[in-house]
């Protein structure tokens, strides 16, 4: 299988930089092409812009998915942003790493969503949810808090973890086709004694050795 | 009162910009103080890093929180951040302007939340949910769609706009403490007839006349 694997953290000695280790060196030894996106290593910039596109359809307006449109059409994307969409394009599994920021990604996933996926070449013209032009795909969400379990179960202290988590399965990911795997998330690793982190890792690199043969799990809709 | 109004689009001859400044001169005309955040006119970067900082605590590992706290106890924020945090803390009422990207907010918002809200500062140590340090702050949400009303309903295409929105109602302002108004929704601006949107920019002036009476609402927990 392509697999692709986002990194959003900033400090490479971090759980979530572990786990990204872990997953791009088991996966490369179980026999998969691996590639990977460490957004904060490679600079990427988040902010959707202009600077998007090589091409320009409305000078005097800027309606982003009207340029995304034209630029589908014409090659018209920045190499950054190119490089991206062919990692994507490829991957027949996706993983996305990430500390939880304030009940989302960090603002640099959330950009690299927003200027990557873009109309036209990621969805759009009919090709959206079911029909999506990644309907073949399957992405899975790595992630790590600041809170212990408890406290994202319904009525916990900050609540229903898999609703806090729908804008991404269900708004992000199925709405451009995916389909989602059970998301792996990593309770307080900061509180979390070596030992045990390293149970966690192993614990991640065997789930990952059979991830060909996982399952999707339904997402709640609105 | 003191208010403070973010933008956060591309475009400043967008519906967004229009209600921007809607919002801007409609306050200022009814005796308020407003400050304002532009984001992309302000280049604002929205990665969170140590450049939060011009201290550091720990140089051999990065955790922002424990950079967050450091900085908060020795005026420790690089100057963008405070520049920021000091229109924070001033507003009475702060209204979030935003075009809906993937479910959430444009990098570039959700990055300054990720930089801006910062612990120690903004909350923790005690100071959460319903003992927030915002706690007699309000915030509005004022955002455009893409797609059209009937989309964002309970079991719509899109689905529940309420559920939607909740990690920004409550994992963001709530958190900190805000009470949330009632958000000010724009379906889909790019599809209405220009005398339409004046009614909607007139409508928008004529209810920011009058959001010092305004009651929060009851946020969904989850």
């Amino acid at each position: 299988m392509n697999v692709l694997i986002v990194l959003a953290h900033p400090e490479p000695q971090s759980f979530n930089g572990a786990l990204f280790d872990t997953a791009v060196s088991t996966l490369h030894e179980a026999g998969h092409h691996v590639a990977t996106s460490d957004l904060y290593r490679m600079g990427f910039n988040p902010v959707s812009g202009r600077h998007n596109f090589t091409t320009v359809k409305d000078p005097a307006f800027l309606k982003l998915q009207v340029e995304e449109s034209h630029a589908s059409e014409t090659h018209g994307f920045a190499l950054d942003i190119e490089a991206e969409l062919q990692k994507l394009e490829a991957a027949d599994v996706m993983i996305w790493q990430f500390p939880l920021w304030w009940f989302g990604l960090p603002a640099i996933l959330k950009g690299w969503v927003d200027r990557v996926f873009a109309m036209g070449r990621v969805y759009g013209y009919g090709h959206i949810y079911d029909t999506g032009r990644f309907r073949d795909k399957r992405a899975l969400l790595s992630l790590t808090t600041g809170g212990p379990a408890e406290a994202y179960v319904p009525g916990g202290f900050n609540g229903d973890l898999d609703a806090i988590l729908r804008p991404i399965h269900r708004g992000m990911l199925q709405f451009t086709g995916f389909s989602v795997l059970q998301p792996a998330v990593h309770w307080q690793p900061a509180h979390v004694e070596p030992a045990a982190r390293q149970d966690w890792l192993d614990a991640w690199a065997e789930r990952l050795r059979h991830i060909e043969q996982e399952a999707p799990i339904e997402v709640g809709q609105y």
